[in-house]
């Protein structure tokens, strides 16, 4: 159906097979900080008309790998799309952040609320299926949802929040109901990460963007509990090859011991996390089990000059140390990543520094001494 | 000078004394929650107009203690007079955060700074002398600062941040002008709680509310390394009377292997942090070395009904596990607080349903069986 990999590094680090460099990619490479998306973006008209829309999703999926040798897309589209098929009215004001006309914060509420009809979100799925024939085979798509934690902060705050006020006092006040909303999520995430699997995602990523705004104990209870509820639902293999899956909880370093047993195959990290720490608590051994790393720098790395980049970009590789070079048996990979989304105001240039530093850096480390 | 205090369970957790309960105070106890906060803040005019007025400080200093059974009083002021008296124009726009006239992001701006004159703070430690006196010796009175590194944050933000851009943009690219900043910091924040000794302040707490924000690395070296500086200089006993100090590092749970170490007596710590765990890396045993815990509560717990609150409470409390009971012995203390600052939405009867169940569940937690 599709034209074989050209570039496979990614997969095979998610899979924590032996690779000739460190594969990288950035959450939100596609972005406000391209002119081009930029340009698209004015001819849709608003976000949500970029996001639903199958040709410009596409064109914009696929603007970074023009101007940077990543080694892996990511589907262009929103965290909340989700919500918004499940009534709640989703929308962009310029300038701001998104906004739900409806909030969950009652059991009414509550109970209105179902596993959404794929068909609502058919866009995300057109929009998979056109990316990954648009990219011919260049690198694998990565498909994604929010975590049913992370949905939920949006469902119960009606938008962004810098205190988690409403859904906290919902998740400590009535502790059944935060359940419920959380199953729903859950049950919808994954038929929604399935059905981009179907239409061509080739690995999956949830972005717990809020896990780590929550006490320990509660992270267990509402957060994890529920991501590995998505991860129990996920297909494992489509048309007869395996699809790997990320999770991603800032602010989750805390956490890692009680991450590592997670049924996925790489865990995200945000910049608090040690790599070299990292790699011994959940990276695993060459022959034994473990998880992909994918991480970790800080976005803000990308505002200093392109020496100091370089710089900052190589301590990361030595703190990781050299994957292993084993091509028969598995072993301790990484995944070069930010450990969050790209800022807007990143300079295009020194993006350019990043991933070609990666790239040299990482072939040098392997190089027999 | 002073009356004996009435009750010094605070400063007894502090040093790892067996108290007959475990002690609480509350981050931003004084504060917009409190309606008789607001009054006294609409008299004041403007929260600086407030902060630098003694008899309006020692007035709501006192206020929480007249309501609640608090364990300690802190000074009322705010952790930005330190770069306002070095010159930077400190202000408070209605209904908005702090703003600074001027901004340190270039080299000019940096040798400009100096440690400031002490004199500039003196309605600080006016206020800190006459809270002293009101208080009577009821309980001990905690002084505090803004950390080297939470001061630079808005010294080059010019206020407050989500993404802290200019702050680690100067960090990255000048590494050797922001350490030029964090050493004029660090020495004006121990010249500034050590004149708040002097002046009454029977315990000192450093707020890193931003060194969670730092990558692994980066902490170490941009905020850690200066609040051991910081310590380094601390008075550490006045008039005969030793003076505890406390380390609150918001987000700094994942370095608490690191934190361990540093010459303080207490370590506060956010709600991601498990009690138990935090007992075990830092409390000690016995007999032996340690420090005192400081926390944790999610301020958002009290936006539940008073059951859920008592409920929450106790988990934490059986978390840390009973303190040691040993009168002629130091061991592991804890003193309960909040994991952040109280919210200004928070019902004033819910804190006491906080209050009264630490003080009741932990008096039970030491009963003989």
């Amino acid at each position: 159906m599709y034209p074989a990999l050209k570039n496979d590094s990614f997969l095979k680090a998610c899979w924590r097979q032996a690779t000739d460099h460190t594969p990288i990619w950035l959450m939100r490479q596609a972005g406000r900080y391209l002119p081009e998306y930029k340009a698209t973006r004015a001819k849709a008209g608003s976000f949500m008309g970029l996001a639903t829309n199958v040709a410009y999703a596409t064109e914009v999926t696929l603007q970074p790998l023009d101007r940077y040798a990543l080694d892996a897309a990511i589907l262009f589209s929103d965290i909340l799309t989700v919500p918004d098929a499940m009534g709640l009215g989703l929308s962009f004001a310029q300038g701001e952040g998104p906004k739900f006309e409806k909030v969950v914060r009652d059991e009414a509420a509550v109970k209105a609320l179902e596993v959404p009809d794929m068909g609502k979100l058919q866009y995300v799925f057109d929009a998979v299926t056109s990316i990954r024939k648009a990219l011919d085979g260049r690198v694998p798509l990565i498909g994604f949802s929010g975590s049913p934690w992370t949905l939920a902060c949006y469902m119960v705050e009606g938008g962004g929040s810098d205190d988690y006020r409403f859904v906290k006092q919902l998740m400590y006040s009535r502790p059944d109901l935060m359940h419920q909303v959380l199953s729903i999520n859950a049950d919808a995430v994954a038929l929604y990460l399935n059905t981009q699997i179907q239409a061509g995602a080739q690995a999956v990523m949830v972005f717990d963007s809020w896990g780590g705004v929550l006490a320990d104990g509660a992270f267990q209870n509402f957060s994890l509990a529920y991501t590995k509820r998505v991860l129990s639902q996920l297909i494992k293999e489509h048309e007869g090859v395996k699809i790997p899956s990320i999770v991603f909880t800032k602010g989750g370093g805390i956490w890692l011991d009680e991450m590592k047993d997670l049924d996925c195959q790489a865990l995200g990290l945000d910049w608090t996390v040690n790599l070299n720490k990292a790699r011994r608590t959940v990276g695993g051994e060459v022959g034994g089990p473990g998880k992909a790393i994918q991480g970790n720098l800080d976005p803000n790395v990308l505002f200093a000059p392109p020496k100091q980049i370089e710089k900052e970009v190589k301590v990361l590789l030595d703190q990781f140390g050299t994957p292993h070079m084993d091509s028969n048996a598995f072993g301790p990979t990484h995944i070069f990543n930010l450990g969050h989304g790209i800022s807007q105001f990143t300079p295009v240039e020194h993006v350019s520094a990043l991933v070609d530093t990666v790239h040299a850096y990482s072939k040098y480390q392997r190089k027999p001494l």
